[in-house]
């Protein structure tokens, strides 16, 4: 027997303070929805970037995703009018249409490894085994759907937001490698760099031949921000970036510019010299990755994501079930093999939402 | 010349929903505050804990830090009553003593290379340059005492927070180190290894010797979490431990657990198999850091935090003023040669008040 | 022509702390929504009260209604697994099915008096004609709907709300009347006097008849409150209560306790004593409404809420369009000519909201 | 023996969104303080202004107020350079200099009838009891000096605050009356009329030789408000409004424009009808108060507040002490025989930091 000693949830489900959003629903339950407050009013909503981006993270896009098909399609319950911004809530929903819920009868009473499984229950009281309930990777869908109305609002401030596979287990980019912007959404691993991109995807298919998982990091570049976003102390740029990151499913790690790398350079290294350019004050390198004490200093910004291997494996596991009892856990379902092909959606939306926040914090001139 | 399009700022210096601080205050002005809203009532403090990590955080403590000389004493102008708190807000107030603006006088117009002085102009169209006025270090000094509390709240749950210097430049901790807890505060670089302290002192040493700076790696370990803390899906308690870190200064890179290694492993690794231990869930290995799905799983709870090399050298460095000219800076006044050392207490605070937050927000038991 | 500056909007569609609700949705859109964040895993959801509740605020449910006919049916989209709560958010949506968008097409470009017609189309540029948009009191059905589930909490801690019709017009209970709770529901305008109730829904079919319409009081009476709930300085229980009941569409007016007629007396008549009453300390009076200091005192919490008359008369009006021009404006539609009875369980939603916030923000027990 | 169920506290000393300020500091204590977080860079403060507010609101002004003597100076600790706002946090501190503690020794165990001491006892567990503690309304000290900066920024914007004694227990002000603006500051009761003022101050007097004391209405003026400021559906500016009022102590009522009396008048004479003038869209009445649907409308804003009696009479009373026991009560100290002639600059505070923070969260334009 295991005593449980419950504690109570006290919300958590709204991101941002300006540009804010809610999310709700079940991977198993009746969909996934959002609301966003704060939008401005007048902005010009066009579904499709919605859908894109959309099947950017669906499931079932590629043979390195899981073989599981949802469609994923976005309703606008409100918040708009002939498809502009009312500045009412703007509230997005996404019908589950494709669980198949006795996959995971057997998990009802135990608790996978490394899973959110024994957490929430430990917190609830009652979990929502299904496909992981809301703990499931699935709720970034509701994101993402979010993310792509902040990239409408953002690039009518010319604000661009590009993420990509750096890195699958360990073969990765490194700071020489050629990169193609365009060559991203053409191969299936979204890696901007085709040999490596083939590369990885020969590894992602071996290892899943395996029934293994593996890990990998996603790079995020934003360009076209205004010097100026940033609300230090505490609401750093970077450090509003780290939460967003830190709060997508599988996320180990965030590095803002030179990140870990910094704490093995000296300051005569890792200085970025101030220097003209047609009328701009810009830096010669950017080891501060756009950012500097917590405000963007107009160059771009860029972070490196870490996101661990997905922890269903089709491998047989011992675990412990509710009553405390050792089981062995065999897993049935449709799962990825590596997580960061469609997380590269993911991370860009979430980078969106905090940049559209910050661009709603920052929006008046000084007096 | 150059065009600035100053923004607007927007507050950003409070963190925590439930024991919430907002700190106040420059480098050279009056001093440095903060208010804490929230703590409970009843709670014993021992103004001593406070004196004893501002000592810890002080520049001029020992000669791997600054030369600069501040007491940092802390007066508690409300919210307790003969040492208890009453649930008033309590405000703490360290006076400024030691400071030398002249240090500053001929930086009121340039701008240092990969300090917050470009973006700060560049916001607020107003700097205070002397110190770097609230872009300053100094202002941690607030949240090492608000820390201090928040230490005190978490010692009444058995909860204990220590953090220490992993990495200086490349010498560095590595997993199989030996690691003496007793050894942290016996050493001025604060390393639980005696050895690589040494080494660690000796190279700061020659560093400083050279009028340069390096970055260093912070780890921090709490023990004693209550299985439960974190709010699933944004305020997930790794999501606010990496924006509570990366909101400190010089911060470039958080990973929990283990963090940027877990991308180039397997699932078949990585995954921590849960197992009973005398009638207590836990898991054998620890790579989720104590932390699965957001929510704390009752392991200890452990990460990096990655310090870049200090920005002020002892050397010439070319920078821009704010007209836009060719400026070529001296450095003055007494700077560290590597933040690690003093930068401990400060992760030990932002740990310690974001565990706290969490703390109240899951304090109550289920229905 | 008139010039518009027109100003972003910034959210405010959340109400609460740590049970936190967000509306969406527009009077002739989809539907109603809202999104509940922070309740209690645990919790028995019983749908039917849900319904009970929106049975009383609907339109069409009586003469002294508006003869609009909607069903106002609730799906829970999220947040309970075999109606318990799971601690994840939960989404309650309200179809819209009887809307007559034709009914307002001749208002498309005017500013109905007294109506939010002007000021949301100053301030957000584009306005939702159609019933009011987002503006309209059909917002509250999602209100009514959340309250009705804070309600089930309160319930758990005996905390008990009633509200109804005090005064309609000049037709008014006062403080000797005769109030038996039981008739509330019996009587098609809420009042709990029949005599006088029989009067009101007189005086209402006079003034509708005249195609007018008439103000009213709402009193709201809460029981059962545990000693301490509010949170000094600024979110006093009753600062919040004022909020909620001011952010209700039509309401002009709030009092605590003695309210106005507090300020008519003397402090030596005002004040409640305080005495024993089997081993519970209790006032004597209760001027103070249940609530000294903004924190509950265990007396019955007692406020009124004003309503001033509904805006839409079936009268020739004189009005402004867009263009600055002058408009005679006919009503067309179907309309309340009084909003009491419909208001009272709008008023006990957002009293239920407020409680249970407060009841979370107070719920562990001191150091 | 009374059974006590101490509840815990979480916050509530912080108001406004965007304008941001955090109170602290009690009756008896080190002094009073406040941090503004969020106030715009580049602001010209003007310390006297601050002062100003201060001498209307403190203690021993005049014989119609209590005859405690506090020069209530205030500190500015951080958050100017050479007086102007940097947009840094901006403290402000007024040091306690004339506390006679001992007046309160004999309250230590006691409840005082209509205060808040048996509330905040049972609430904290621990209580305060020199002078209420942080239950005083000395802590409006911290507002009035917020406030007198949120002034600044709103005569930035054009925006004029004026509130005054509306009425002193049954001696009022009507809507026939003699408004001469600039007698307000001329009388010590701050009435625009000075008849009505001579009698105010002779019923006063008589109240106060009675040993007893008397409510009363403060009625505020807004004018110069944009139209566009508030955010429904929840932060309806007369929401804010009503919550800032509320939160002011011993304030029982709001009512905007209309208020109560609007529960009396039928729709045709209550709606305020649109009409051109100078170019500009205005009502021909403003029964509203310059708020419709949340939102302003260009139109004066005004609204009155009622204030109870104050609590402390110079008469014996019967009460109950700590141990449930019955107790006699003798008043000591100094104290309002009626709080509205300080209460004025108070009210102003309050609209000024809610506006002040509506102004901020509506100042950028539509898309």
């Amino acid at each position: 027997m295991v005593q449980f000693n419950f504690l109570c949830n006290m919300g958590g489900n709204t991101f941002g303070k300006l540009f804010s959003i809610t999310t709700f629903g079940e991977s198993h339950g009746e969909g996934i929805g959002v609301v966003i407050d704060g939008c401005p009013a007048g902005l010009d909503i066009d579904p499709q970037k919605i859908e894109q981006d959309l099947q950017r993270r669906r499931p079932g896009q590629s043979k390195v995703t899981t073989s599981r098909n949802e469609p994923d399609s976005c309703s606008i319950l409100s918040g708009t009018l002939n498809n502009k911004t009312t500045g009412a809530p703007i509230a997005l929903w996404i019908a589950n249409t494709n669980q198949q819920s006795k996959d995971y009868k057997h998990l009802e009473h135990s608790f996978r490894p490394s899973h959110a499984d024994y957490s929430y229950y430990a917190k609830y009281g009652i979990r929502d085994h299904k496909g992981g309930g809301r703990s499931s990777a699935r709720e970034t869908a509701a994101r993402v759907a979010a993310g792509a109305i902040a990239k409408m609002l953002l690039d009518h401030y010319k604000v661009t937001i590009q993420a990509y596979v750096y890195a699958v287990g360990s073969i990765s980019l490194n700071e020489t490698s050629a990169i193609d912007y365009t060559e991203i959404e053409q191969n299936i691993v979204r890696c901007p760099n085709k040999d490596i991109a083939t590369s990885m995807i020969s590894a992602i298919g071996q290892i899943k031949k395996a029934g293994n998982t593996v890990g990998g990091i996603v790079k995020c570049e934003i360009t076209g921000v205004p010097v100026g976003l940033g609300e230090p102390v505490f609401d750093r740029l970077n450090a509003d970036l780290a939460k967003a990151m830190m709060s997508i499913n599988a996320v180990k790690g965030f590095e803002l510019g030179s990140g870990f790398e910094a704490t093995r350079m000296m300051g005569s290294e890792h200085n970025d010299v101030f220097e003209m350019n047609e009328g701009k004050i810009v830096t010669k390198t950017n080891y501060s990755g756009g950012i500097q004490g917590g405000i963007s200093n107009g160059m771009p910004i860029y972070f490196k994501v870490a996101f661990k291997p997905v922890s269903t494996i089709m491998q047989s596991q011992s675990s412990i079930n509710t009553e405390g009892e050792n089981v062995q856990l065999e897993a049935k379902g449709r799962h990825d093999p590596c997580v960061v092909p469609r997380a590269v959606p993911i991370v860009e939306a979430m980078a969106a939402l905090t940049l559209a926040d910050h661009l709603l914090r920052a929006r008046a001139s000084k007096i």
